[in-house]
C-alpha cells in the first residue's frame, strides 16, 4: 500500500483571485469562475487566501488589486477584458502596478485577423482590446477576442483572464497550468473520485476504515449527498508517482466497497451506466412509476441513444390506471392498498409481460406531503425488479421532502437495475471503468 | 401612468460582504449569502461596492474588514460566530476597530437558557459565542445558538451575521432590514415580476414596447432563459406610493402582454398554475410522452395533490408501444414516421380515449443529438393537446442540446394546457394572482 502519499508540498505559493463585474454584486448571479480556478490552484499545492469581487470601476480594481498583492504572490484576475466602455481591468491593472498601457502592433494583427476571417468589421471600440501592459506577455484567447496578459512585478505573478468561463477555462490549461507546472517543478496534487449509489454513510464507512490507516487519514474524503457518496482519493507528488499512489489505491477501494461503486469520475450518471449496461447485454426495460410520476423515464431518456433499450413505460397514478394499464387485481389493490409489496410486485410483473421487455422497474410509494398514515409513514417506498423470475421487491422508509423521496426512490431503482445486471454477468469485475463511459 | 418611478434614492450608501470560512475557498463550494444581502441592500437603494472572502483566520480577517471600512459605510460580515476553534471572526473584527472582546453575563444566561431548553449540555467552547465586542449590540438569533452583532465606529457600520443561511436570512429580516428602513427613512426599490412562457424575447419586447416611454427606461427590465421570460417593474420611494405605482405598472403590462402572463413572483411554477386550473375546474389530465420520456408527467407530479387532477401517463418511446398502448394505427406511423402531426394528434386522442380523462397532452421529437434528418432536424418537436373535440397539434423547431429540446418541449406543452384551461373559462381575466398561488 502507497504511504505519505500526501506528503506537503514545499513551494507554498499563495494566490488571490479578483473577480470584476458589476453584475457579480447584484442579487442574481454567483461568481463562479473561481471554483475553476480554485480546483487547478489546488492541483499544484497553491493556497488560495482571498477572492473578492469589484464592479467594473477603475478605482475599485486599482484599490483592490493593490491590497491583493501585498498578501499574495500569485493574483488571478477574471473579466473586464472586453471591447464595452466598462471593461476596465487593463485599466485598472496598470495603475495598480505604476505601468503605462499602450496598443500593441502585434495584438492588433492578430485581433484584425480574427475579425476579418469571421468576415466581420472591427469596431473601434475592439482596438482597447490591443492594448497591453508595459512588460507584460499576451495570452492567446482562440476561443473569443478577449486576450488575456501576464505580468511580473516585485515578484508577484498576476494573469489577467477572460470573464467568459469557456475562454478563462480554455486559457487556465493553455497558459495557467504550464506556468504553475513550472513553478512548482512538476510537484501536484491529484485527485480521484469513487461514485456510490444508495449505501448509507455508516456502512461504507464501516468499510473502507482499513484505506484510512492504510494510505493516511489525509489521503481520503467521503462526501455525501442525496443517494450518492463519493469517495475522493488524493495522492502529492510527480506525475507518476501520483498515478502509481492512484492507481493502487482506488482498486483497493474497489476491493473493500464492492459493486457498490458505479462510476469513477464525474463523467457519467447513474442513469448512463444502467444504460451502457442495458446496451451491452442487448437487454430493454420498461417502467411502471407512482410516486416517481416519470422521474426514472425521464432519467434513463435523458441519455442519448436511450431508445436502444428503453421502450417505454406508463405513470400509473390513480389507482384506475394500476388496474387499467398493468392488470394489477383490484383485490390485491383493495386488500393491501396501493402502497405495498404486492402492488408493486404486481406492477412490475404486469409492466414487464404487458409492455414486452427483458426488464421492468415498478415504483410505488408515499412522496408527501400530505396522504401519510401511522402505518404508512410519508417516505415509505416499495421498488419491485421484474426479470425472468420472481418479481425482487425492496421496502425503503426515505427521510426528506417531496423532491427527495423521489430522487431517492429513483435512484434506489436505478441501482437496483444495476445490480442486477452485474449480477447476471458475474459481478464486481464487470463494473465498467470510467473511461468507457466518458465515450457516451 | 406613473412617472418617475425610478427616483433616485439621495442616501447613496456604499456596502461591502465579507463572507469568512475557509471552505469557500475550496473549488466545491460557492459562497452564496450574499445573494440575498445584496438583494436587500438593493431594495434600500444601498450600492453593494464589494465582496470578499478570506479564510478562518483571525489576521486575515483584521486585514480585509480594515480595508473594506476604507471604502465603505457598511460591511455585512457573514460566518465564523460558531463555537469551534475555527470560528474567529469575532477576535478578527474586534482587532480590526481597536476593541475589546469579553464574555458577557447576559448573553451567556441567553446562551444556557438555550442549552437547557433542548436538555443539551452546554460545552465549553460553546462560551465563545456569549463574547461580545466592547460597545456592540448583540443581535438575537432565535435559529440557533450564534448570536449576531452590530457596532458603529468612526461613523461606519459594521453587523456580523451567521454563515448558516436560514439563521442570515431571519437575522437579516429582522435586525438589518428595520436598521435600514430607518437609515434611508422609509425610501426604497421594490420590483415585481411578471413570468411569461413561451413567448420570443422579440415579440415580447414588441409587446411591451409603450411601457419602456410610459414608465421610463429604468423601471423596466426582460430576463430571458430557456422557455421563460422574466419581466421585472421596479419603483422607488416610499412604501405606498412604491406599492400604486407597481399596481399601475403590472396591470398596465397584462394588459400589454395578455394571458401569456402565467404567474407573478417567483412562489408558483408553470406546472402548479396548470395544476391548480385543472383542479379549479375539475378536471383532469394525462399524458403521452415520446422524446420528453417522462419529462412532463414528473413535472405535473413534482406539485403536492397532482393526485388530483394527474391520472397517468404513458411513456411511448418505442413505436410498437404507441401502436400498444395508445393505439395509433400502424400504417399512420408508417406513412407519416414517428414525428409527424398525425401520429402526434392519434397519440393525444388515443390517451385521451383509452386512459378516461378530460385532456391529454401527447409530444413526438427528436431531442438530438442523433436521429436527425435534412426534412426532420433535431429539435423537431410536434405537441398535441386532445379535449372534447379534434385534437390541437402544434409544431416547434427548438433550439439547444437534447436536455433544452426536452425541457423547451415541456415548456410548450404545458402553456399549451395552461392557455386551454383558460379559453374554457373566459380568458385573460382568469389569470391567477400570486397570492392564490402561495397558498399551495
Amino acid at each position: 500500500m502507497p504511504s505519505g502519499v500526501v506528503a506537503p508540498i514545499m513551494h507554498r505559493m499563495r494566490a488571490a483571485i479578483l473577480a470584476v463585474g458589476s453584475e457579480l454584486l447584484g442579487p442574481d448571479r454567483l461568481e463562479s469562475n473561481s471554483l475553476y480556478l480554485a480546483q487547478t490552484l489546488r492541483r499544484y499545492g497553491v493556497v488560495l487566501v482571498r477572492k473578492s469581487i469589484v464592479a467594473d470601476v477603475v478605482d475599485d480594481i486599482r484599490r483592490e488589486l493593490t491590497a491583493l498583492l501585498g498578501d499574495a504572490d500569485l493574483v488571478l484576475i477574471c473579466g473586464g477584458l472586453g471591447p464595452t466602455a466598462d471593461d476596465v481591468t487593463r485599466e485598472g491593472t496598470a495603475l495598480a502596478v505604476g505601468r503605462g498601457l499602450a496598443e500593441d502592433a502585434a495584438q492588433l494583427e492578430v485581433l484584425k485577423g480574427k475579425f476579418a476571417r469571421f468576415g466581420m468589421r472591427m469596431a473601434d471600440t475592439n482596438l482597447k482590446q490591443a492594448e497591453v501592459i508595459d512588460g507584460a506577455r499576451v495570452l492567446p484567447n482562440p476561443r473569443g477576442s478577449a486576450p488575456g496578459q501576464a505580468l511580473e512585478t516585485d515578484g508577484k505573478s498576476i494573469f489577467l483572464f477572460p470573464g467568459v468561463p469557456r475562454e478563462l477555462r480554455g486559457m487556465a490549461r493553455s497558459e495557467l497550468e504550464p506556468w504553475l507546472e513550472e513553478e512548482t517543478e512538476g510537484e501536484a496534487v491529484e485527485t480521484r473520485v469513487l461514485r456510490i449509489a444508495c449505501v448509507g454513510e455508516s456502512t461504507l464507512e464501516e468499510r473502507i476504515l482499513p484505506a484510512y490507516t492504510e494510505f493516511g487519514r489525509e489521503a481520503l474524503s467521503v462526501l455525501a449527498s442525496a443517494g450518492e457518496i463519493q469517495v475522493r482519493v488524493t495522492a502529492t507528488g510527480h506525475s507518476k508517482d501520483r498515478s502509481a499512489a492512484l492507481d493502487s489505491m482506488t482498486r483497493r477501494l474497489r476491493q473493500l466497497i464492492g459493486d457498490s461503486v458505479y462510476a469513477e469520475g464525474q463523467g457519467s450518471s447513474l442513469e448512463s451506466v444502467v444504460g451502457s449496461l442495458l446496451a451491452g447485454r442487448g437487454k430493454t426495460v420498461v417502467t411502471a412509476e407512482s410516486c416517481t410520476g416519470g422521474l426514472i423515464a425521464k432519467r434513463l431518456t435523458a441519455v442519448p441513444g436511450s431508445s436502444g433499450y428503453f421502450l417505454g413505460g406508463v405513470v400509473t397514478y390513480a389507482d384506475r390506471m394500476k388496474r387499467q394499464l398493468l392488470e394489477v387485481p383490484a383485490e390485491v389493490l383493495e386488500e393491501h392498498g396501493a402502497v405495498s409489496p404486492e402492488v408493486v410486485s404486481w406492477m412490475a410483473s404486469g409492466a414487464r409481460r404487458l409492455l414486452g421487455a427483458d426488464y421492468a422497474l415498478a415504483v410505488s410509494g408515499i412522496a408527501g406531503p400530505g396522504g401519510g398514515t401511522d402505518s404508512k409513514p410519508v417516505g415509505l417506498v416499495y421498488i419491485g425488479l421484474a426479470g425472468d423470475g420472481e418479481p425482487e421487491v425492496q421496502k425503503h422508509q426515505l427521510l426528506g421532502d417531496r423532491k427527495r423521496v423521489r430522487w431517492m426512490a429513483s435512484q434506489w431503482s436505478l441501482d437496483l437495475m444495476r445490480r442486477e445486471l452485474l449480477r447476471t454477468e458475474g459481478g464486481a469485475e464487470q463494473v465498467p471503468d470510467v473511461a468507457e463511459w466518458r465515450g457516451e
